[in-house]
């Protein structure tokens, strides 16, 4: 089964295009996880446990993750997601072929993600171990949510901005269709344009919620069907740190099926 | 005391402006190591009994302790290298100001590596959390060894390529004078150019050695006394899989005192 195909029927079955983002900071989460060995790992249990049926797949930054003790919790987390959700690696990686083939069996091999982000800058030889893997999805950084994304991605190089130079290459790579675009949500024009142009391209779209994306403007101009919305802060931090566990699971659920809703009815 | 002070004081006191990268793989290391219960580790811990006087530090790509049990070979290996010798993490990490800060505390703050490569495609918050820590310094990936790097490294956008507004950029960044520079050394023309006019940028240039960089036109053109050479596998891997361990330490250093030699001789 190809990641597209994988997307469409949790989309389809879960009635929902949202990713829950388990950007998971010990700091962060309520207290009465603090018990428990691997209190990281509890925390995204009860976020699944309280969602699956309700999401199109779960997002793992591993920067929150990036210890001894912390690949052993993306370890955890990940046998608990059921078979057949989207498992998004966040690990903006991007380095020589030679490395990156040791990321791609690490992720895709070992751990068993269906899915990277990816840094560009390096170009063709550096996507290519992320990219052999024909089952498995490499979502291009091209233009992100945050301030700083003006600095090069809006570049102009002869007619074109630099993300649509990167765009140009993606579309010359994708000889196994298995390449996808990462848009901040706040880009809503470029979302247009290119959700309309390359449909098949797809789309994970962070920056809704905590980085307050346009979300109105967006579903307006969001032609592409097999977009993902990845939220995190404002769906697993939206319970005060003092929750008890059962309530915990009520409010995560609540918040998701709101955000589920509204993205439903918009696009 | 500063990055740069660190750096200086190493290369002279170790007459060496080499690191080696500990790019260090299971399948390729010598096979008198497996029977240990961290090989790596081993394979590492003799690398650096064997060079730490005749090399300025080393690297540690991170993408090849990517799991549980590579963070501990990690922690372990940093706790061996000596503390007057430099630290390289070469994570090429890049991300929003909030996930980066945790890169930067993982990093820095609890491994304690003098310094980071950054990939530097979204922009000024992105860096922020890196430069803020005053005594570690970043090295900003500028034009790679690799041959995707002509991709988008040296498009043209107005009168300068790319690479050389984020060099821009990094200036403007350089408040607390911790940014350097990740120039390919096939990159000569380019390294004579910006060692010459920012020769207080420290310099880290990989791909002498298996990556086959020009290094005669290399150090002709090198202007800048705060470069790093990174040599990564014909050092470590530069004796056969069958060899025992005290040959190993042996050729190991060799190589080491030829490369340093060589390095010396041309720059």
């Amino acid at each position: 089964m190809t990641y597209l195909q994988k997307l469409q029927s949790v989309v389809k079955k879960n009635n929902s295009n949202l990713v829950i983002g388990l950007d998971s900071d010990i700091k962060k989460i309520p207290k009465c996880f603090l018990k428990y060995s691997d209190p990281v790992y509890e925390f995204n249990h009860y976020i699944i446990c309280a969602t699956k049926d309700i999401v199109a797949g779960y997002k793992l930054n591993m920067a929150f993750y990036e210890n001894a003790k912390g690949y052993k919790t993306v370890e955890k987390t990940l046998k608990y997601i059921p078979d057949n959700l989207i498992k998004i690696c966040d690990a903006k990686r991007g380095d020589i072929e030679n490395t990156d083939e040791l990321y791609a069996r690490n992720f895709f091999d070992e751990l068993n993600f269906d899915a990277i982000t990816f840094q560009p800058y390096m170009g063709s030889d550096s996507i290519k171990p992320f990219i052999e893997r024909k089952d498995k999805l490499t979502y291009v950084l091209i233009l992100t949510s945050n301030p700083g994304s003006g600095d090069f991605q809006k570049l102009k190089a002869g007619k074109k901005f630099l993300f649509e130079h990167i765009i140009d290459k993606c579309v010359e790579w994708n000889k196994n269709e298995n390449i996808g675009f990462v848009f901040g949500s706040n880009h809503t024009k470029e979302i247009g344009k290119y959700s309309k142009e390359l449909p098949d391209y797809p789309m994970l779209i962070p920056g809704v919620g905590s980085q307050h994306g346009e979300a109105d403007g967006l579903f307006k101009n969001l032609h592409n069907k097999n977009f993902l919305i990845n939220v995190s802060r404002s769906i697993i931090y939206s319970s005060p740190r003092d929750t008890e566990r059962k309530d915990f699971e009520k409010i995560v659920r609540a918040k998701t099926t709101e955000l589920n809703n509204s993205i439903n009815q918009k696009s």
